[in-house]
């Protein structure tokens, strides 16, 4: 594995320059995350991270997580460092001071997420879990459900989980077959069995808190009738074992460290959150952000393999340059010498980078959209987030996943070695794609739910932007060539938009048939677009003379790869969109046969 | 682990009628490969891998090799599949009679090679390895070298490896440090350690015969001093053990129920094969066939992907489709009724029956450049194949992970999950694009040696088969728009190259920085062109009611959803090829640090 180093240049670079966030941060009020707060977080949580996370997480894949009769034991030191975690103040850093937690705007925990995410995905899980409970429970319980558990999940001393799946349906939530049946006692018994529950059992906490999605007795049928209960592992009051337990755990690809249950609930005690039949819009308002730390595993395991790629790129001898020897004292150059490794190495760059500007970028708007006395101003950015989101998930996890595996390429033979590190990302990442709605489905939410559920307005809300900022620049010395192709890019955006609409009205199936390829489309318009903003800072401070100007000249350039090199890829993804549904749905399914 | 069945009707569609498998045998005298000895060999092949190989490659995966103290265990059944594969005659198919071969042509060793590959990819490195180390050995050992070995590498007696790569070199091997000092009675002592040697050890086989690239103590330096060595684990003669040991195995990403081997040579007793210092030419020999091998593993583990999802799209329910209800009576419908889902179907077929086009073309061309008596034939195959073969290798694993990873995506939450057997396909395929020689590698050699080395020659051999193939169909009344892109794309394609050429002349890493692109933009012009003949064919039939309807058509809308959807990628290669070098190498290493 090679040695995880937060990248912290970068990081200051779109905090204190592209992004602003002391600004972002006055103007919400939000006057605890001070620069000083900032910096600290920054250093002490990459000190965590590199120094407590990473050693743990080849380990951690080569042990896995152990069960035995219902018991689930994670890695060796795994427990430790959920200890240290909890005692270093870190798990309720964004979280409700009313319950303890340090109150400092979501942002900032995501800048935190992305170092543990890269020093150690599996590890991250069971934290992150525990964010998604708590959030729900803080948006939607009642003051007593808050009482009883927001402490305790902010302290670390228990954890949380989120039960949606079942057997036989993942996306298809409206069918499950759990189970809630009213107690005298106002409680419910819930039963069913519930799958691919992350998180589900372990060693690392006193108490699991679930949040289960069941049917009441009387539910309408369909996505209509759930509701979610809270449904803990040991009774709240009594401290009895409640009648949860695990069956078994999966034998998966990656994130072998984190704990994927079976969950049997077999008449446990749970207790209604929020409205009766609401469940799933319960569950849905703190989809953003679940979504968007999903889509962050991408960026993640990214910059972990990029770091692993160039330190190799850097050592690794073979062969002389096509120009002429480089290091001729040694038996060969060093492979960053050859331009395919660097179209590699480039390409990670350009994703890692870009999905990191728009992390902070969708970040900030969830800031706003939390924070902000402006309802307008809250509007714009709930409106923004419902936009960004499937893109932020589905986008940051198809790069993040070329990305390692380029990383993996980068290392030859020895890539594909477990002992390297570099293949367990490739397999770590794997799940992003597929978890928390598969690609797929945000390219459904995208373009159905919210493009042209909205008529564009959701879409225009970032056009709008981009054209407000090509604008700004056409005249720009060094990058108006750029930005005129991004303008180009935003007009056809709307254009192609239109013509999909248009389409859908006389067949739904064009939806589908245009989604992934649409949504994969706006992602790479949408970094373009970050990478100008990145471009535009750098190119300032060379002109200033301030800052670190090799650095900034890495901006640049890579600024410039991504326009000529991955920016093109749109022109395939339209015209995949443009293909329509035709030449998908023709073929009756029979054919498909051998 | 979805059942293997063979496919036994696409590869009797591309057998009789594409390619004409009894006209192109006739035409080499190839009289024992009759219509039915094909059909045999197609449905008792079949059998075979069907039943003894496939239900061994899920536990195959999760017992993997064991290694103690220089033994090397295969899994359950493996040892045993090996001897019937023997029994029956399989392992000397295309292998020479005077050694007990039955002397059949390549090509229908590589229709075998496909049954084994998509059933059980890593039992297949075994007797695959063991055909590279006959080939070398019949086309550049001695009578008596040939006398000893091959007989009992035919009948499966022994089994064969290629040594070639060291810790500090895999492509590089110019920097070999194994050493072949002579010996008084004519024998080499043979003293170094190379890793990642498929096949090295293991317990299929009573003898193992490697064939190693050492250095001879006067060698000149780099690659013109390397020969080729035959090491026995036994001493033909005596029986006696010789200085070669198994020091471990590697843990690996994939394939692992095949042993990839650290073997310790210490004086080992070796025997100079072909001349001193031109092993790498005997070793470049077998590339063509070895390469093919490799690629073809795409399209292996991408037919056990599509085969696994097309049955889970058909029984998987989940959704409603978006134009109503297909299957009322059940509570989903399942969902291949949904078109992201056909998407991804779609594509797998696309790239397999592609791929699968592409592998028969060329396996003509081998039997074409062994068997024909014409040597303008002759030569024009061999040119055909050196243009072909780093295609074939690059663009088939490229496209053959997608596909894997396409067939993973189908199964949502169940791909990640081992016991499915889905995940292990895109394992399996990982290490495809990466052994016997990178794509970036294929990439140069195709581009810099092949390409723009014969002056566009070996482009051109194939350009022309296209332009005239446009030229008959231009007017052909369902397909002639297809053809018209293609002719468009082939004249393109010859005019990019000049552009790159020409740059080339100037700055030599313009090579290196177009490689990777060019040669996945040329992938989709030859399987467009492929996509045609089989189109063709598929037309023919339907308009003379021949041959099966729904086949036919399948194969027609299948062609028509890859120049819809698949080829623009083309754009989007071409951009990439275009943007040149200099995005690539203006940023000095330094600058990739974080």
């Amino acid at each position: 594995m090679p040695a995880y180093k937060a990248p912290l240049r970068d990081m200051r670079f779109l905090i204190d320059h592209v992004f602003d966030f002391p600004a972002h941060y006055a103007a919400l009020g939000a006057t605890e995350a001070s620069p000083d707060m900032v910096s600290a977080i920054l250093e002490e949580g990459a000190r965590f991270c590199e120094n407590v996370l990473a050693p743990l997480n080849r380990p951690g894949d080569e042990e896995g997580c152990h069960f035995d009769n219902g018991v689930v034991t994670t890695p060796k030191g795994f427990k430790e460092a959920f200890a240290q975690y909890v005692g270093g103040g870190w798990h309720g850093l964004a979280a409700d001071p009313a319950y303890g937690g340090q109150g400092l705007p979501s942002s900032l925990g995501l800048v935190l997420s992305e170092m543990i995410g890269s020093s150690n995905t599996s590890w991250g899980m069971y934290p992150g879990l525990t964010h998604g409970a708590m959030s729900a429970i803080h948006a939607h319980g009642t003051a007593e459900q808050k009482d009883t558990y927001l402490s305790k999940l902010t302290a670390g001393q228990w954890t949380g989980t989120m039960c949606l799946t079942e057997a036989h349906c993942g996306t298809d939530l409206g069918i499950i077959k759990t189970r809630a049946v009213p107690q005298a006692n106002g409680s419910y018994a819930v039963t069913g069995s519930k799958i691919f529950i992350s998180a589900g059992e372990h060693d690392m906490s006193e108490n699991i808190i679930h949040l289960v999605l069941a049917k009441l007795p009387d539910a309408p049928a369909g996505t209509k009738g759930i509701s979610l209960f809270i449904v803990p592992k040991f009774l709240a009051d009594s401290g009895a074992r409640n009648g949860v337990s695990c069956g078994s755990i999966e034998h998966k690809m990656g994130i072998k460290a984190s704990a994927t249950c079976v969950l049997n609930f077999d008449g446990a005690e749970g207790y209604l959150i929020g409205e009766a039949n609401k469940g799933l819009n319960c569950m849905f308002t703190m989809m953003n952000h679940a979504r968007l730390g999903t889509g962050m595993q991408g960026l993640c395991l990214g910059e972990a393999s990029f770091q692993g790629a160039i330190k190799y790129a850097n050592d690794r001898l073979q062969m002389r340059a096509l120009t002429g020897a480089k290091a001729p004292e040694k038996p060969a150059d060093p492979i960053i010498v050859h331009p395919d490794v660097r179209r590699m190495l480039l390409t990670m760059k350009a994703f890692n980078e870009g999905n990191r500007a728009l992390t902070y970028f969708t970040a900030q708007l969830l800031d706003t959209a939390h924070l902000s006395d402006d309802p307008q101003q809250r509007q714009q950015a709930e409106d923004l987030l419902a936009f960004l989101t499937p893109i932020c998930k589905a986008f940051m996890t198809e790069t993040g996943l070329e990305v390692t595996n380029h990383g993996m390429q980068v290392f030859g033979g020895h890539g594909f070695i477990r002992e390297w590190g570099m293949e367990q990302l490739v397999r770590d990442c794997r799940i992003a794609p597929i978890y928390e709605g598969t690609n797929g489905i945000q390219a459904l939410d995208l373009l159905g739910r919210k493009v042209l559920g909205s008529q564009g307005k959701l879409l225009r809300g970032f056009t709008k932007i981009v054209h407000k900022f090509c604008a700004a620049n056409a005249e720009h010395p060094q990058l108006k060539a750029q930005v005129a192709q991004l303008n180009e890019l935003n007009q056809q955006w709307g254009e192609l938009t239109t013509k999909v609409g248009m389409a859908a009205m006389k067949n739904p199936d064009e939806v589908g048939a245009a989604a992934l390829d649409y949504l994969m489309y706006s992602g790479y318009i949408i970094h373009a677009y970050l990478w100008l903003r990145m471009a535009l800072v750098a190119q300032a401070q060379l002109d200033a003379g301030q800052g670190d100007a090799d650095y900034a000249r890495g901006k640049l350039a890579t600024c410039e790869f991504y326009f000529k090199r991955l920016l093109p890829r749109t022109s395939a993804h339209r015209a995949a969109v443009e293909a329509g549904s035709d030449c998908l749905m023709s073929l009756p399914a029979e054919m498909f046969a051998l």
